[in-house]
């Protein structure tokens, strides 16, 4: 199959850079344009970038870079890893112009007609987009991935919720630098410190839950009626969001029932065989101290969120249980790509 | 007032090294007796000790270790660091033979007839003192204070539970490394990590807050009822453990009560005043981004429970907060010094 | 004595707030002023630093904050933790309006005319203050400590070279991130890694040190005749930069002579005695595995420099050690507070 | 071509884990027996092993570990990943009984008749295996890779003394706490901490440099006249071994011919192309602030050395650098790895 052209919009930053890395080398994609503020257009990128990895892959080094402006670049698709101050405006402008939009900013996230999607989780969200279409009279269109944090979270109990209805969870996560991007948090404030305080961080997991696990009714998503309390915390580990979660279910499950479905658990079936999808999206382990950040971010080539610690809660008698995934893979530009690559397969693109 | 003779049981180890500065310079107490294992006695106490602060302290430097033996030790107060492999039947020895144990061990904090103290928030329970000497036939006696985590949490939430009525919380804990003591967690599990998992330490929460904040009928503590649920994780903090707590009470305070609550809390009048006690045993900081272990954790001298975040729960209706305390001060060595001056101010303890 | 009035330029940043502790509660100094960009201007202190250590002193808290202009601030001695963007100007403004600024920036130390001085090493290059208020014919002046990462090397090998005289060092250091200020280094950047690079730092050591070490005659300082050759790196280490160097002297001393040079060293006699001045500048460790940041950097009170592994050195056959101080005291703001008692003490400044 | 069968001695340790990784799948070695002590024999691999990484391969979690024992022990090829206190006289046994024994031990490495090879560096004293066959009546023998510092240093300069003949080196390591092994260096040691202090790690450096860099003379390697002074530390890096060096030479070469012979390296012939051979054993960085430890430690898989701030060094008129290496592949197993490749490219080990 021929490879259909992509753009990056926010090329320079930590989260584009993740793009890149993903899009370098994939099979049915071809990274044709990065895009980047006024500040960097014109440049190399390797002269525009800090580059935070090993090496920039040979295929963008020479790469010159464009405006963030439909006008400036060709791609169909463009992967908007911009920063939110600006990617209200500019992802609007591109969809607009007919790009298809695939975002991993927060600006559009929350609003109705925009699919807020988990590739294994609410694929059928999608449909959305025909709703956007139709009533903003755009060619082009807006799809999102959650925050970082959302998607840890959601990955791992959706197949709980699908089985025995989540009502409550109480959730405390102890987030990784690179969420913040680059240059992100100071070491003076990361190193031997744990920062119990992420703005808008807690709102975003309550509400973006909610849109993620709701059901498509028509032209919207009625939100599921789930009641959230998270306590977002930073603690100084470089990838990997780790999330400690008592979940409180319509049918309290045991902890043996909870484990098999997520031992068993593998997506929805339009996201199976992705090329970014892991064979399992939820990696269940057994050993009373895992997931490890360290050790596991890289479960899945990034893309599976590692559970353990399933166990009964005493509280309300459900379900308490560690999540961990990569933030910058399962929780933003892995996702992006996903979501793309879940539009290709689904017949929402053009041929390229 | 002369200073009474103290020693420290298990000497040479991490919580060990903390009595001795504490109680190198202390008003009340003359450090004169320094017991650790076989392997340690009779070494002098620079050359048996690998000494984990800056300089050990000029009066025990040359300190000659004596064996955790009563027939080796002369002091009437003993403190008791010594690792739970060992601490069972040696403090037991001790108090046999007529020494006041005030003990950070964990063996003897559940037994009924034994005091499990913090200094502020239930004095009163060192009542169970003398049932613990007719009971036992003993002229000394046992006296312990929590788990580190356990105190940093019970500190935080005393005073709230005294006005509103705790009845349910689900905590995490982000523990410092130091609580595992030394050599304690390898670096290869520490850097750049999170452990979800730390042995026996989340039933411990769940137990020992309810015989701190039980009611002393006759001669017994009657357990709080509380259900509590706690997820326990390691981080790469050198002091201080981190706690987020979503607490739900019987009369549910608004955020503003609580922290006038939190606010105006002094302790217990017993404890005012007395050397190791801090003037606040919390302290609230109104920052969104407070507490932090690096920057916090020497508050009140290590002795203050620092907390923040105090806001509205969604899921209980009830207060969330995030509250942090020196696992080393506030949560072992300092609280059984504290523990033993209020021995000395109640009177407990026979003149020197 | 009546405490003389001071102000802190540069007083919100990493070393302004240094500077803050330092002086909150000195014996000779009051902390009347802070003075900081036009930003923060008109703002109350608390609101407009972001204090990074426990609580801002009391007595400064409800200051109103001044610019950085001599007609803003009436104190006499103004201490400088400016930026090297700003300071050249701005301290020539405010030693020509007859003040005396005690500075921490880099922008003047190398001038022929401008003290560089660690109050232990080379007080009498105070007499340069003179040479530089008859020549450019100010009331005021500017007196400057050296470069963190140089104070901590000459403070060391000061001793040595007055006894044996030193010809060439090779120098390694592992730097705090504190050395860069705040928000200074990213997390990205810091977390588990090395940067083996500082900019402009190798040059500040290579030129200071032979400043430090020159000598004085008449009215300019003749640079000693080292020959050094530095590789900068930066360390996840909060505080406390550790020098590795391999020295070589005219007179080639055993370990044992240099060891005894050095534990004997008290440094000049002018600079004993100072409120700031530590008992001992030098402390040497004789453990195989010292000095560390983390358990020797408050030595002194952070203004010992701590040495160890005092060795032969088997490629010049001179003297091999390691040497680590506390960046942000003996490195910054408390050299340069010392400074200032150095001309209290020496009557250089009019009576309050 | 038939896969020869091979044994990991020490196999449950961190460098035997290493091993573990690197031959699960390799192309010309089969995997066949996991040894360790007596008291992980008899068990599963999965339950003998404190796994440090993600998942333990599938072809060995289910293998029964023997103990280290040529009676145990059928493969031909062993590969020793023992810790010193044992490797000697197995090693030996192993040999004796006709093994070819691939070592990552020091315990032989300075053996006259036995190789220290780095493949690229000096592959031709495997000559020496034919004299220990002869000298010690031994059908198997010992073959050693370095220490992991030496290792990385050695990778860096060979090219250079090669050209330019190296005389005198001073070097200042910065090293990862996973070279310690595991659990190795306890987290307070480590975190925000440097130890200057490396146990025997200087000699090794200073001795096993010569060996390496000796010319082959009939059965005997004659040691390079090369004078090296060493200082070692250990910094919180989890993989990664940071070299700052100062080097003088016969010939001082400018920065530019330095830098030219360190990109055309590309290491002796007969190690170019093995399975564990990178494209470049030196990788040559122009980034002022680079190698760094966390963005270049799986440079060439983890086994090229890489190379930045080539500069002139102004007090031997020599060269300055900064290397870094991969402590654990480069520096250990992946080193043991290539050697046992390159001796089965060179025809020393019988056919399988």
């Amino acid at each position: 199959m021929r490879k259909r052209r992509v753009a990056v919009l926010g090329a320079t930053g930590a989260v584009g850079q993740a793009f890149i890395r993903l899009l370098a080398d994939h099979p049915w994609f071809e990274l044709a344009e990065l895009a980047a503020s006024e500040r960097s257009a014109g440049k190399r990128y390797s002269d525009a970038a800090h580059w935070l990895g090993g090496e920039i892959p040979a295929t963008v080094r020479e790469l010159t870079v464009v405006p963030c402006d439909p006008a400036a670049v060709k791609a169909g698709i463009v992967f908007s890893a911009l920063d939110s101050s600006v990617a209200g405006d500019v992802e609007q402008e591109f969809a607009r112009d007919g790009r298809l939009v695939v975002s991993n900013a927060k600006n559009h996230r929350m609003a109705p007609d925009v699919p807020l999607i988990i590739a294994e989780v609410n694929p059928e969200h999608l449909a959305l987009l025909e709703t956007q279409r139709v009533r903003r009279g755009w060619e082009g269109g807006i799809v999102t991935n959650g925050n970082c944090s959302t998607i840890a979270f959601v990955s791992a109990i959706a197949p709980l919720h699908r089985a025995f209805g989540l009502r409550r969870a109480i959730v405390t996560t102890l987030q990784a630098v690179s969420g913040a991007g680059y240059p992100g948090v100071p070491s003076l404030d990361a190193l031997g410190n744990v920062i119990p305080f992420i703005r808008d961080e807690e709102e975003k997991i309550e509400e973006e839950t909610r849109k993620f696990l709701g059901v498509l009714d028509g032209d919207a998503v009625a939100p599921a009626a789930v009641m959230i309390g998270a306590q977002c915390t930073r603690v100084p580990v470089e990838n990997g969001h780790t999330i400690c979660a008592t979940l409180d279910f319509e049918n309290q499950p045991s902890p043996e029932d909870a484990r098999r479905v997520l031992c068993e658990w593998r997506g929805a079936d339009v996201a199976r065989g992705l090329p970014t999808s892991p064979e399992r999206p939820v990696v269940l382990r057994d050993e009373p101290d895992r997931p490890q950040p360290r050790r596991d971010v890289d479960t899945g080539g990034g893309m599976s969120t590692v559970v353990g610690r399933v166990r009964q809660d005493p509280v309300f008698g459900g379900i308490r249980l560690v999540a961990m995934a990569h933030n910058v893979m399962r929780g933003a530009a892995g996702a992006a790509v996903q979501n793309a690559e879940l539009l290709v397969a689904g017949g929402l693109l053009p041929e390229p």
